[in-house]
């Protein structure tokens, strides 16, 4: 039986808000339940220095989380005078997984930046960040394709993500903080439209798993994922 | 006249949403026009080392504004290392308008933390973050009342700011991001329920202002003010 | 009753040293009283990157405090890492008081930097930066003119600063440090040459004032700003 | 065919020199071929504060490369002033890999920092890293029990690690520096000593995988790691 | 010939001005020429945690440079976020060396912090400031005894240095600016108050010299040494 | 009586492993007994801002030690956020050295980095690092004279470098790290290839010596040096 009493594999009521921010190129405010990440797609004219001359774009990404959107206040990391490891790990890997779905000789020297600002966190924030950061940098190349800076979609398929465990002896589908504290085993899954693995990250602090469970977690991935799909596609008009 | 067409006298749309955030003792979304803050209290057991054994609490203030809260999206300070010299004035700001409302000797040597985040700004960021952490500080010394943390409620008075400029010759409240630009004088006014002054900020960069143009801004802000002051009792059954 | 015996409009001893330093464009060591300031004014080929090709100048600020400068040592800024959200505030606010009375158009693409360090502090450390500084900064003006760098002057008037406060219930002038940690109310005021503000600073921690006690501090700071701006046009032979 | 002429489930040679450190309680100096790293074993009597008074010890690791390590020279971390995002990655999973494989509980309220220093990289540090981290691991461990600080062995089983990677179509085992920047798929998996999986990082910049891929990879990594397990039963006389 | 005039074994004007701080337990303004150092000496209960317990005392210094103390305005190192690698190798060696004449068991577990802070600088400047701090540490010990909280002076002799070098190939005593620019050889000299040796530098970047030499620069160094004994004898009426 | 049972004019067995890393365009792994240092020497195609133009090159060095390579496990420099100042005394003082032996306007605007990292120390650490450096650039000139980038060597001589101090009251050379901490007199020579000063460094923490006792030290450490320049001459076949 899960906290919430959700069925195993049951993702929690997940919502897409695009265009929140006045500002941005992109944006989308996406939650997971009680997990609530702002998440913007800036355009930015100057490109690292690596890709200068080559005609090819780039996607980076920052992360990070309030404060106080968690159960116990968190030291802000402006003040501390840098980011957490965990932090920087997030980040690498929303930037990894934006660009395994983008042609980036598609984007004629231009960079995205997205930012993804927890603003509460129950479980699942890089899941929805990378869930709700496609939908930002969706609208961001529409944006650029509108406005005629690009002229073909640099996007080649979608991406959304989603945290399986085994919790209980059973593995379940998108943890919530209370399932994510008491799991043998956490996963992030990144998978594409059609269910293609973008990216895996599976660990067991303190005990182990089997191949076999790793599939269980795998499959479940592949239901939740597709339900993220179908919401983007919808938020998006695909 | 103002690009937005408001009257000299009038603020934006003002609106203050308690208890956004499900972990924070206190907080309060509060929205001026398109500036949009989010406002946490936190009650931190901890006190600055020195108001140990004093039986004195403490309140401090953190601020900070997403990267794309802007027109132009902004480094994060957080991968920068450092707060920039704007955020530290703001937030040391905020601290001293909260702590000018409230009896420290009745804090029982507990601390509260404000964070104050923009993640919207169209002007006065400071004046809404001022605004909003009133009423997130209130509900957690409610909140530590109804616990028998604390005994009485500490706080004196209200508290809630402003800021007002001399826009195309004319004292205008309530500046958004296009006058604040434009303006000639800019001024921040942090009063209390009763319009006593707090704290005045008045800074003419590349221009001067005299006296009776000084009193004019006043004017305008205790008039903002009252309307803020209102807000509030409203949205706390005051 | 001042604990210096001062009358409630009396200035401190105040005293302005110019071109102390040996190698700086403008240079001068201001005293008010016990707060001992030396102020450098250095030209910078450089300008900041928002500035280039605009023909405009720009004048920046660094404040700092010697370790020992004050009753109890501070730690060193430099081996701390960074600069205190106070310093950062105080040298923001000597840059835009400098800028205020400065035309940038004629200052052709040279940035001045100017250079405050408090060797000694009795209160009002930034009121006699800014003094001293804008000594410094005509200096270092008139050299460029001398040199044939610049054609024309480009100040377009004094500036000067001084800090009152409510002490015992009776508005003073010229806050020693014996007053600042007593008082109930401080407040800085930045005046050109005519007595026109430039920029006020008005802060209540833990207390209140009103409009006419605010006046009240006005009258004092005009009456205390003629004098410096007196003093400046001896020493500069204005 | 691999650039190194390598079957395509051939480890590179790897050796294990146990001791190579005179001062540290364990530490082992790892190869796998050109890949060099060395890690030691530092006893801390000092614990994480959150582990204060719970009879659990800890397990915590630090990881660098020199800055000629590589083919071009990388800045210095230590003047740079902050670990890269990468490293932190890197250093968190070799701790959660080594606390997988001990029991907390046992370890008496005493920490192991773990060292590992790349002298040279050709691919597959961190899979280098974690192998010979256990071995210094377990030396640290058997001095505590030799000097009766522990009466028995933490450890609950052994702990090593390999990368695998799609490279020309053809999944292959322990990649080196020519495979790893050609690759499709990169991925690091970190097994106990009878093949259960404690940490599994699939990437795929740029392009994706499949399932069926992932189990081939899977495949590769338990047969390379039996063998890594062996070799350290060899060095360990277990 | 030398730059200014003076002869090979000739001293620059050399003053030593004690107490020229308020607030400092000791102090003293040191002038080589027209390098000017403000040393202060300040007591701190707390000491360093590795001598708790011990009895015993420390002397610790900082050194710092103001911005426009040179020639050219150097960064300033609280704004650069850390202090160069000549600043702390200077403020290390003040330390040893003013420890080198203190009986560290006679301080009772209290810690001097010395700040020497350049407002000057003409060659020299680690010289001046190892010669002022002495009388500022002499001064602080004296304060410590009238008070009682030491009974003896822990200073077991005096302690001053002189900078030499070779110049237009002849040795010569006390370098300024001009000299040091240009010279052969540099070397520092830190004697104690009968001659002996407390630290030797000698350093000759793109060139070499011999012992006799250096034995010409040592014996420079020692007469230059006695006058500044001398000076400091005076000022302290010893 | 030395500890290690040495001669007091025995260098302890000094090993000199030249090109033991395969990136590097030069490089030494240098063992004084326990005291192993690995020295690189990496090109780099961008000189310092101050020397572009001029046509002359530049070398510059950075030194480490690895956390446990002391007895007691030092904290991560890079974790720290930065440099000791010992450890950027040390590496200032490479620099110098090998600089003194190059002519800088041979090398056609490369510079040269030197990595000095500790791997293990046990006294003497800087004299090692200057020792085996210098194998490491000497290489990597030979490399870049091959490769058709210089055209002469711009090494003048040979330089090499060791500890000397008084042990028990009698002068020693090559102290060790028991000889180290107990040593009245610490001082450290570079000289070049016939014996002449490049560096000297004596100091003595806590105590004092005389003339005749430093040119004890210095002749001892010329005896050294000959016997580490000849094992440079015999592995770089000179």
């Amino acid at each position: 039986m899960r906290p919430s009493g959700r069925a195993p594999n049951q993702l929690r009521s997940v919502t897409l808000e695009p265009t929140f921010n006045k500002y941005a190129e992109g944006s989308c405010f996406v939650k997971f339940g009680n997990t609530h990440v702002l998440c913007t797609a800036s355009v930015d004219k100057k490109i690292p220095a690596f890709l200068r001359k080559t005609g090819k774009g780039w996607i980076t990404a920052e992360f990070g989380m309030l404060p106080r959107s968690t159960h116990i206040r968190n030291d802000r990391e402006a003040v501390n005078g840098k980011q957490r490891g965990r932090t920087q790990e997030i980040q690498r890997l929303i930037g990894r997984s934006l660009r395994a779905v983008t042609k980036l000789t598609d984007m004629s020297e231009i960079q995205i930046k997205i930012d993804c600002d927890v603003i509460q966190a129950d479980g699942g924030t890089r899941a929805a960040a990378i869930t709700g950061s496609y939908v930002a940098l969706y609208l961001a190349f529409k944006n650029l394709i509108s406005s005629n800076v690009l002229s073909v979609m640099p996007l080649t398929g979608q991406v959304a993500a989603v945290s399986c465990g085994i919790y209980n002896k059973i593995p379940v589908l998108d943890l919530d903080y209370n399932e994510d504290i008491a799991c043998q085993v956490d996963s992030n899954f990144v998978l594409n439209g059609i269910g293609e693995i973008i990216e895996i990250q599976g660990t067991a602090e303190g005990a182990v798993f089997t191949k076999d469970e790793f599939l269980d977690l795998l499959d479940l991935a592949q239901q939740g994922i597709s339900n993220l799909i179908e919401l983007q596609r919808n938020v998006l008009n695909l």
